[in-house]
């Protein structure tokens, strides 16, 4: 299909939302070539993925409908090497089990994925080529520089792991590897990213830009416990399930700091509402037929009777009932909620109806893909069918994504750091636990 | 050839003359079951190999007469990695060259070579396995674990690189993808070695043994400058070249603690000498028919009329002269030399004579090999040929071997640290200096 888009709409598309972008003029200049960029976002396929994901995938989704060939890395070599406890094979399950539930949430809301590629960090972050480049990068790169590149997302303990040392080194190689033209993580990522911008030219490969999302509050809020199985929500959990989990999640009368809901709103609810609407007016990415793939209820986050222009509305329900209040962006809600206009409680159910509404078409997809659930028996075998079922540390890779109960985008005034490279992990999960 | 020697001879030639063997018993063991064992050492084909390489070589003729599989690791990718400077292309060649001097010092001394290999590191290092147990590795060791490990072989610098952190696993990891029952090198590798017997077994691999030779001066002994061509006698140096060299080099009368010449009769001269000896009585290793091969002349380093048990003969010439002296072991002429009896003119007559009489075989194979002498051009091209000649770091992998100007096996009194792994060099000589 022909662009709809002109250079302009497509770098506005590419870039709008995110917090920084680093080389902008690097892909200003690609598309002014009439070509279209390359991107990357990696994932380390461990624990079961929780809906924090969004928060990336929606970026990834503009991407995308800009025309963007986006690669998901699923680093599972990274993910092996995490707590050395997940022998690869169980790392392969859980990586098909990633690239199921990551490509059904772009094909349920739509999001073309022609242009979406998943690839494997053991496809190429074991051959003679890659490795030499990484000896010959850490013959180039000293300890101290290595050591603050990963300040925000290495873990910092008191033994660091000589891991935690080369994981900045072996990002900027992917860039070089999978050939793309920025990467996209969260803003904690920006050493990280700034240190690829450093070393790839010093090793003879091109500088990349780097986008960054700002970094996002877990859903859940508030003190978090990795031993609560109630701390997340899986893309597959039931209603019930959702709704018992969103009851529990911290949210308290006009503060608006720490509320995870609220950042679930402004990151993901209000986006992809507002993608709907666009829809609904004709106004697409670069693929005029964008949105006919889609699975389920395609409604906006909207009253039907909500004024033009509204993105998100929240109805008043018992007895704080009253009118629903139409937003027209994330600010005035926030501000209302500020202002105590807006009660915890309806604020709780507008966001579990929208939630519902998104994993509605997945638990679908899952329930009529034989091949994907028994993916799923393999990747997480229930824990309680072995005799001494063993905690399984739970590693995400670089670009965080964000969650309940681990955050992997957050705030800075966040208690909880963002999702550092495999090898530290904080977080517990009960699931399989294989020896190597 | 049916083993003349019982295990216990056996283990005594492995085992004689170093100053540590850890794990011993694990080579009783393997010899007990009336197996030999299989041992590794290694080196970086960098600059031009010196005959501070005897030191080393002389110990391993121990090994192959005992019936030990050597295998001697040209380390390629470290080469490479020293300053990133030489192309592997170059590499390549010195590669071979390097093989080319080793194998002809043992042939023309006559040491069986039938168990002898010669591996590049690049056979194995940058496969799929080796470095998925490098990163196992590096997801194990903590920065100060490997820090430590190469404390004595690493050049301690202000910003040091990560590559220095790396290279103990990796000559951990040589052991095991060498298949061998013990690695040999110098005492300064002690930390290297008990590293890897920690870190072996941690990865599900065996332990092995460890035999350490102590450290040497460096021949020409003294203060040394690595830009003067004369501080290091090459295999290939003319009578006349080595001649002139050990003319200069630093030996004081009476002074046996600085004393490069003294401790390359210990380490190398005697060595040899002995062997010679043993073999004339028929006192082979476990190959009977050993010495067969040797090119040129075999006698021992004793004057025809020296009396029985004699290992090294000095003679005294010109207005020091007099009656020469017999030695019936090391010590006795050390007692001598300190006690001023023996003159350092005659030493280095003697010595250069010896060397003399070690290097003739050499330069006539070298001389009746084209193809060695095709090999010698391409890896050590000569610098005036080039327009901008520039200085080529020189650089030998962890098994240090020492000579004139840098010392590979140093004593603690030494003002030079032993050969540390390539990434980090401190020689300089001219030499072909290849870009990447």
């Amino acid at each position: 299909m022909a662009s709809t888009l002109d250079v302009g709409a497509k770098y506005d598309l590419i870039t709008r939302r995110v917090q920084e972008v680093l080389g902008g003029d690097l892909i200003k200049a690609i598309l002014a070539e009439g070509r279209l960029p390359k991107a990357y976002w990696g994932t380390a396929p461990t624990g079961r993925p929780h809906i924090g994901y969004f928060v990336p995938l929606t970026k990834i989704a503009d991407f995308l409908r800009a025309g963007v060939e986006v690669k998901i890395l699923l680093a599972d070599v990274h993910a092996f090497l995490d707590n050395l406890k997940a022998p690869l094979e169980l790392v392969a399950h859980r990586t098909k089990y990633y690239e199921f539930i990551l490509r059904t949430v772009f094909t349920s809301l739509g999001i073309p994925t022609s242009k979406l590629i998943f690839v494997q960090g053991s496809d190429y972050q074991l051959t003679r080529e890659y490795n030499l480049d990484n000896y010959r990068l850490c013959a180039t790169v000293t300890e101290h520089d290595a050591k603050k590149a990963g300040a925000e997302v290495v873990k910092q303990v008191e033994s660091p792991l000589i891991s935690g040392l080369l994981y900045p080194g072996l990002q900027a190689l992917d860039e070089q590897y999978l050939g793309v033209d920025f990467q996209f993580g969260g803003i904690d990522q920006r050493k990280i990213f700034t240190f690829a911008e450093l070393y790839l030219p010093r090793l003879g490969y091109a500088k990349r830009a780097h986008l960054m999302n700002s970094m996002v509050p877990g859903l859940m809020g508030g003190k978090m416990s990795s031993s609560d199985p109630d701390s997340k929500i899986d893309f597959l959990d039931p209603p019930e399930a959702v709704k018992r989990k969103i009851k529990k999640a911290f949210c308290e009368e006009g503060n608006i700091t720490e509320n995870g809901l609220l950042a679930f709103i402004k990151a993901v609810l209000i986006p992809i509402s507002q993608l709907r609407i666009e829809r609904r007016k004709g106004e697409t990415g670069v693929d005029s037929e964008e949105g006919q793939g889609a699975i389920g209820d395609q409604n906006p986050f909207v009253d039907d009777d909500a004024p033009e222009g509204t993105v998100f509305t929240i109805r008043r329900e018992g007895k704080f009932g009253g009118p629903p209040s139409h937003y027209k962006d994330y600010q005035e809600l926030e501000d209302d909620f500020s202002a105590k206009k807006v009660h915890p409680g309806d604020l709780k159910t507008a966001v579990n109806k929208a939630i519902d509404s998104l994993l509605a078409p997945i638990r679908k997809a899952f329930a009529e893909s034989p091949e994907w659930q028994q993916i799923e028996k393999l990747a997480y075998p229930d824990p309680n069918a072995k005799p001494e079922p063993k905690k399984k540390k739970e590693k995400v890779y670089h670009p965080p994504p964000p969650g309940k109960g681990k955050n992997a985008q957050v705030t800075k005034t966040s208690t909880e750091s963002s999702e550092p490279p495999p090898p530290i992990s904080e977080d517990t999960q009960p699931g399989a636990a294989g020896e190597l």
